[in-house]
């Protein structure tokens, strides 16, 4: 039998992140300060990150050391597997070679981790005692409590009211690995405050949570804030992924064709294509590299690459970034983890330099991918993680026309244990096609 | 670095289940028909199993073999990690090693498909195109769905009622994997109308379950029944846990002092130890052997071995086994896992013999236990295995009082995904402490 799943050691683990800035052809644009319209410097973003995420977010070095400590908690789940997808190529008859890189082995069920850790470690060790920090579905805010579990630190989750209603089971996580979550807007701040006086019913967003985190993190002491996804440190901790997915399928004597990811504010496609796209950058290897995002937030597909705020409550810099607007609100779709209105700015470079190709999915759509996925190969995939499959399939099924070979290598980003939910909706076609 | 995860190659994957029978020191006694008092033939099993399961439910070879069809499925997820749990024993500053196999790592997310997967390719091969089964908190019932998916087969599940109501989300992992699942007392048998009828407001119990599950295989073509747990043949399936966990610590040198288990029907407890008790039968090692119980429901600690019907409506066959009663009905504690009457007769035996010895703890320190686990190791675990982390704690810490560095492997069954609310009402305080 040709084997299924590729496994490394613990000592084949990465020791270094690839940082991709030190090999764009383009150079990165930097984020403005939006009063003056100067690039932010260091300084400014003393307040809410430590001094070496900020070296990390404006490095150029190729490669930084991951430190032991980091390592020694990456290692309770990676290196993590790479699957080859026999169940599903025999089920849609291709010829094609479908590999998947499996992220939901993580405690949080997803890549998030692969930054949360590095981010509670960093802040740790220069005496941050405290981090908060938004989250929507719940991914982001589970696995920024689990890594501040670890280090001892206390952490303080905003999450949207609506899935604070809707979601209760992300909630448990957080308060199991023993931080504190509030819906959003909340009374503990003062923009929280504001708008729960001037839109009593509402069921909040993304961007007022955002802005809630930041301003406890810069009122209070010893208090950092965090972000899970868009900016350069994140993506750059996520390529733990893309690095070992390299060696895995050097170990069975491939190099994928194509590379698919889903992304919402990047950090999962990034992680596991930039060590890819520096193939193509020296030259090396010519993968395609494919971005899949919902139809109902197609921020490449659909959006401008221009200087934008982060958040709705125009708190953050300007970002130069694929965007639909800050004040763009997705319609509730079940990958919650995709509904952003920007792009982490290197993806947005790398996608606007034509190193990445981007194709945008309707939901029902991808939930029958899904099904298909669980029925074939077992695993229950998070509806985010689901675009990928989507794409994947239809990569594939092209191919079952053509007759050519061709080897995928998709990112599984997490599972989805906790959206049966979501999978309910669909199998009652309760699931809105947007 | 200490590695942390012991990972065998898809290769070193059993290639037969080691079947105890053969080397029991005191015979087992035979299953009795309830009407004659005499030993049940196979005939009489034709009905409701696929001559290959009753062939092994009566065998007494020491090995039977795997078929290939059989590793393919396995290999999905198999060989499954062990764990050395470093950060739990520095927690509680035991000098002990506490190592674990990590059961979680299967699509239902338990060791169940170990035996559903078998179950339902044997039934296959026989041209059977259905299964009926039952399940309690759906465990079971998930990993029949996923088993009878993967070879094409219908699947219908009976579940208890106040479960089919209460979790609602092991509900969808069957339907997402094709089975029909119908809440039970449901309308669809003789005896599920009967009871509806007598008892309008039932929440349902597992022996009615039982009971509708195998009318439904006896009266319909083509269809046989399943059962997740207590048979000889579950018990021979589940022995890839303990024959991969056996390499596993021969690659780190350590042979464990003692090997813990939660036990309901027996199924997890059987297939991590009994590899380790033929070491004992045959006089190479003495491991102690510890199954862990909820105290409401204390099968071995307080339990009769004598014969016992397998069900409340007395349909099944008189098994020689520790039994609380068949018409016991244990408080609704969230390990629904472990709320069975009864005990795998295998288990009996070897209980009965010495081999095994058993605790019970109360549903309260069962939670704190899995909350210090989940807050050292990441993972959150399963109620049921819950109990398995509450007795290695206790071990781990008598270590640190008397300074015996000692080598401690316990069973982690399952992930507790599909169980937040019941952390929810831990922390809530709502925990009866049953």
């Amino acid at each position: 039998m040709e084997s299924t799943k590729i496994i490394l050691d613990e000592n084949e683990m990465p020791k270094k992140w690839y940082n991709i800035v030190a090999d764009l052809p383009t150079p990165l644009e930097p984020p403005l300060n939006p009063a003056t319209n100067e690039p932010i410097s260091p300084d400014e973003l003393a307040p809410l990150f430590p001094q070496a995420l900020i070296e990390q977010e404006m490095s150029s070095e190729r490669y930084i050391d991951i430190p032991d400590e980091i390592r020694d908690i990456y290692r309770l789940w990676r290196p993590s597997p790479v699957y080859r997808a026999h169940r599903l190529e025999k089920i849609l008859g291709t010829p094609a070679k479908i590999y998947y890189k499996h992220e939901g082995v993580s405690p949080a069920g997803s890549h998030k981790p692969n930054t949360s850790i590095a981010q509670a470690y960093y802040n740790m060790k220069e005496g941050v005692e405290r981090i908060t920090t938004e989250t929507g579905a719940g991914q982001w805010g589970s696995a920024l409590s689990l890594a501040c579990n670890y280090f001892d630190m206390e952490c303080k989750v905003y999450m949207v009211r609506s899935s604070f209603e809707q979601k209760p089971y992300r909630k448990s996580l957080i308060n199991l690995w023993g931080a504190t979550v509030v819906p959003s807007p909340s009374p503990d701040t003062q923009f929280g405050r504001k708008i729960r006086e001037e839109f009593p019913d509402t069921s909040g967003s993304l961007g007022i949570a955002i802005s809630e985190a930041i301003e406890d993190a810069a009122l209070n002491e010893n208090t950092k804030y965090s972000l899970g996804s868009v900016l350069n440190h994140v993506m750059m901790h996520q390529t733990v992924i893309g690095l070992e997915a390299q060696l895995q399928l050097e170990k069975v004597n491939e190099y994928p064709d194509v590379v698919i990811g889903c992304c919402g504010g990047g950090s999962n496609l990034a992680g596991l294509s930039f060590p890819y796209i520096k193939d193509k950058i020296d030259g090396k290897h010519n993968a395609e590299i494919i971005a899949v995002e919902p139809s109902a937030c197609p921020t490449l597909t659909k959006g401008k690459f221009e200087y934008d705020f982060g958040d709705t409550a125009e708190m953050t810099p300007l970002l130069k970034m694929y965007t639909l607007g800050h004040s763009f609100i997705p319609p509730a779709i079940h990958a919650g983890g995709l509904r952003y209105h920007g792009e982490s700015p290197i993806i947005s470079n790398l996608y606007a330099d034509g190193f990445i190709s981007a194709e945008s999915y309707h939901q029902i759509e991808v939930f029958d991918a899904a099904v298909t996925f669980a029925r074939s190969e077992g695993i229950v995939p998070a509806p985010e993680s689901a675009h990928a499959i989507k794409s994947t399939i239809e990569y594939a099924l092209k191919c079952k026309q053509t007759g050519e070979e061709k080897t995928i290598l998709f990112g599984l980003s997490g599972h989805g244990h906790f959206d049966m939910a979501s999978y309910d909706k669909y199998f009652n076609k309760e699931l809105s096609n947007e």
